[in-house]
């Protein structure tokens, strides 16, 4: 960020009056150019003891398996960035289930967030985003082949709560890891 | 949002290839622009039978009662968030509980995440953006002069769940409404 959207001066960074973190600042018309984390939303679709993913057509991680998700845009609700993400990259139909992994990624600025979810029916299809998408059994899972820590984390955690149908919220923050995020 | 905050040319608002939506582009640099909702994070913090609100020294809501609560800031996790915002609004120190509320405010591109707290002590102090702290009982909270419809949600089912000890994750979107944000 090196100018200002909104008069198109060069900004400063400093700490604004009555703040506490250096913000860029723009010195001719006064506008502070905040910046804060993104939320990714999207749903685990299960379809009798299957989980439906998507392998990924678009860097980061091109070619790994995930779970349809992508920015929430402005003008909607979580929910509904839930089940908008799952129709772009899986062309699939869900009735969505409660929110179930809240995972903060802080070290790239972002909130991963996935609802669990009920497939309506089998004609989902790969979107623009997706290379192919399948139903995967608890075993045939491609544990080192999923493209996201988050996307492993709520995996996870599902199969496990489906063992006594318990389905609460997970919570966790991620820490900068050695190998792919 | 009119320059490019990368070069400074002016922006130009359409749809990019393989997009769905409009968005600020740059012709000259081709950077792309996007706006996307903003979380706003904190507490519940409870003492006791009573709950710790703070009266809002800036505007929106000057004057109205509030949780301790605030903009994300990117490298952060969401609980940090709530922890830091209880702290600089209420100057508080609390053991954070389980996230208890997340309400979409699409209407404003923002997103509103609540925890349960417990409060560690009193020694809490209002804070740069705060008029003054007050713990209210349930009887005493002053539901017409809560600032935000998102607090009211939070409040509500805190007592209502209180009588159960039940507390599970509430979510919710918000319509806009005709009255009060």
């Amino acid at each position: 960020m090196n100018f200002c959207s909104a008069c198109g001066s060069p900004l400063s960074v400093r700490v604004p009056a009555g703040d506490s973190l250096p913000r860029h600042m723009c010195d001719v018309c006064g506008a502070i150019h905040y910046r804060n984390p993104r939320l990714v939303v999207g749903s685990l679709p299960v379809w009798q003891d299957s989980v439906l993913l998507c392998r990924r057509a678009i860097e980061p991680r091109h070619g790994k398996w995930t779970l349809p998700a992508g920015f929430m845009e402005n003008g909607e609700s979580v929910a509904e960035a839930a089940i908008r993400e799952t129709l772009e990259e899986a062309c699939a139909r869900i009735e969505l289930l409660e929110m179930y992994s809240v995972v903060s990624v802080p070290y790239i600025n972002q909130v991963h967030v996935i609802y669990r979810a009920q497939l309506l029916d089998l004609n989902f299809s790969a979107g623009v985003e997706t290379l192919e998408l399948r139903l995967f059994a608890e075993h045939e899972i491609p544990w080192n082949e999923i493209a996201f820590r988050s996307i492993s984390i709520a995996l996870r955690h599902y199969f496990k709560d489906r063992q006594t149908s318990q389905f609460g919220l997970h919570t966790e923050s991620l820490a900068l890891p050695s190998g792919p995020l």
